[in-house]
């Protein structure tokens, strides 16, 4: 930003949204993020605080004196403070925990503690607790007097004095009610919850199914510990999603912005697959050296080579990705495998015929009627077998714990190529000597 | 369920949530479910049907008689009724319309004329209204007086006589304030919202980046028509990642269940792309012809035709995967081709270089030194070649206006196959004859 420019900045901070003040200071150097942070009041300044990228937070957090960062570090939510805990160095984070009180300290770490997929690490420990045998006048005394900066008081918690989680009641119906009717009866029931170990997928379903706003997360004993709200959630679902489409494009998992990732890091995460499949396709090398007199023997036989290897892996990816997809969003459960794989082993078969019709005109005009045969016999196998490995394999790999995604449309083509060639040359071989 | 179960059923069904009666009745054939439905009380009978299947809440609208009908379907919130109606035949849907009073059938009819991606479509028309000089002790008796069944009071809508959306106030802080306060002092501003016209994914990115629960749908004239709520918006996010992730497997967007989808739909959605792609590896083959000769001369070179041909596929898919997910994410814009691209072909190389040294030893095993140089150097422009085309296709259709998701895996396999056959042994016939 050029020097005369800086005085029209405060006017046109005013008319803008917090979350866009912090898209722009995201792009900006530190030094600008802080001066233009510094125009704002006070209130603003930390709402636009919360909504920096970690990097961003802590540079800020860096620049400014002791007194105003103790404050912007109080103003995050927990879940919003984990974040930046967790994507700092030690020797970074340890100056700054040095600035909070040790309940709030002790509040982070706790929820660090929690295995990095789970509820209790997306849930967050600001909501409102009331008792059972208040009046609603009492409870909207209570949420009156309660700090307004807690994130949400939708819902309300209804516990005992232990913590135990009895109920929730929303501000809703309190306010569209008499105020002197007892919380005792506007309990709803039955109760929705996860346990703060449960994996967040976990979260994500409840929330959906039951299309509630605020999630309540429990310890083993039933304590109520944090909440997880719906724009967490919204946030995992397009996470998720983006880890299964990195997983099915045959690259590891980049937690990072596409744009932001530096070149040494996108070639570490991609050249894993690209190494592990070249030497798989060794194998697919060494059928075609086993067949070597065939090919020899017809050459016309390579010409078809790519149409028939290539539709094998094509009908697998197609299989895999509905399978992860509906694998991933609940549509289908592992133990649909069987009537699936019928489904599935109709319509391949059925692809494959078609595909075999339309190649089979092609091997007459190149090959003559055998090589004709060859081919259309060779298409319904390999796509019919293409077909299998992407449905079945998604399937094996979620029995055995692992991501089905791991089935990536790179490694179903590599190993539908692989079993292409045996297959084709294979009846070419059989049909040929004849 | 057997006679002698049906006795337990009551007792069962007052313990479940209606999410989960609803699941468990899509599940019943329709006289079962019909049955179920008339066991349960009035209020838990509508909230359980409006969480049915769309065909299953038409086949109990047809079981029971006009007067339970006219309750189901005016229980219905705006948007759940539009999609009830659409996916309808005319001839089922149009006894339904006269159940229902002419200002409701307007209302529905109004909606389903927005585009069918569009925020008017999204957007439900149950919404609280204020004036700006109403005190908060106004609005709070406005509130409780309004019909309860209300889906949303979270925000209140601030207008004037005509309409015109001036801004919105969170229930929230009504109930933290003084009640005499007047409301025009708790306008939050700048307003978000979006048009009626504009796509969905517009409503998504504004719920998304400012963090809110509802958002404002207006009319080009600023009068507000509907709201978007954020749970609309998480089913939104997760069915547009699983068009795209359809489409990035090589298969017409299913807008199905894959488990409920008929093997002749699932049939119809795959063939186009195969069957297209094998006219298209049609190229692939006549190159390998046009190189007969040299394939004839040096038969090794067939042996790492699926290594190099294939590595280039992969590539590709994985650099197409990355582009069209962070696109689609709103993690890179069309603009930013000009940087991507520059990464990307410094990490392209470095893969490609990688990828020709791991198969040098290999090519001077099996065919001597010549063999070997031809190999790596093929591998090194395939490896490039098919990651340029994995990143630069979805920006092109971007550009075009067409989803980038469009290049599919399949898609970018097939030309980089194709290409890689071309470059592989255009490199051999110019090292071989030297």
């Amino acid at each position: 930003i050029a020097q005369e420019l800086w005085e029209e900045v405060p006017a046109q901070l005013d008319e803008m949204h917090v979350q866009d003040i912090a898209t722009v200071l995201d792009d900006q150097d530190n030094d600008t993020a802080v001066r233009i942070l510094k125009l704002l009041a006070e209130e603003r300044q930390l709402e636009v605080f919360s909504y920096l990228k970690e990097e961003n937070q802590y540079a800020v957090l860096d620049a400014m004196d002791n007194a105003i960062s103790r404050k912007l570090l109080q103003s995050l939510s927990s879940d919003d403070l984990t974040r930046l805990l967790e994507a700092l160095k030690p020797e970074q984070s340890e100056p700054l925990l040095k600035l909070l009180t040790s309940k709030e300290v002790k509040a982070a770490l706790k929820i660090l503690g929690y295995p990095e997929q789970s509820a209790g690490r997306l849930m967050n420990t600001e909501f409102v607790t009331i008792r059972p045998d208040w009046t609603v006048r009492e409870v909207l005394q209570h949420v009156r007097s309660q700090d307004s900066s807690e994130e949400t008081i939708n819902t309300l918690y209804i516990t005992d004095e232990q913590g135990h989680l009895l109920g929730t009641a929303g501000i809703k119906r309190m306010v569209l009610s008499d105020p002197d009717t007892p919380v005792e009866t506007m309990i709803s029931s039955p109760l929705v919850s996860v346990q703060a170990s449960d994996d967040r997928e976990e979260a994500v379903h409840q929330i959906q199914h039951y299309d509630i706003n605020a999630l309540p997360v429990l310890s083993k004993q039933g304590i109520l510990l944090g909440v997880v709200t719906v724009d967490d959630v919204m946030d995992v679902i397009e996470e998720e999603a983006t880890e299964d489409f990195h997983k099915m494009g045959g690259t590891s998992t980049l937690n990072l912005s596409l744009r932001d990732a530096r070149p040494s890091l996108l070639y570490r995460k991609r050249v894993g697959w690209l190494v592990l499949l070249v030497f798989m396709n060794i194998f697919g090398g060494a059928g075609i050296a086993y067949f070597e007199e065939t090919i020899e023997a017809v050459i016309a036989l390579v010409f078809f080579l790519p149409l028939i290897v290539d539709s094998g892996g094509n009908a697998g990816s197609q299989s895999a990705t509905l399978m992860v997809r509906a694998l991933a969003t609940g549509d289908v459960r592992s133990k649909d495998w069987l009537r699936l794989w019928g489904k599935e082993l109709g319509v391949a078969i059925a692809l494959g015929i078609t595909m075999g019709l339309a190649v089979w005109g092609l091997g007459i005009w190149r090959g003559g009627p055998e090589v004709g045969l060859v081919v259309a016999m060779a298409m319904v196998c390999v796509v019919t077998f293409g077909s299998m490995v992407g449905m079945v394999l998604p399937f094996v790999l979620a029995r055995m714990k692992f991501d089905p995604a791991t089935a990536s449309a790179p490694l179903i083509t590599s190993i539908a190529d692989i079993c292409g060639i045996l297959i084709y040359f294979s009846i070419a071989t059989a049909v040929l000597t004849i």
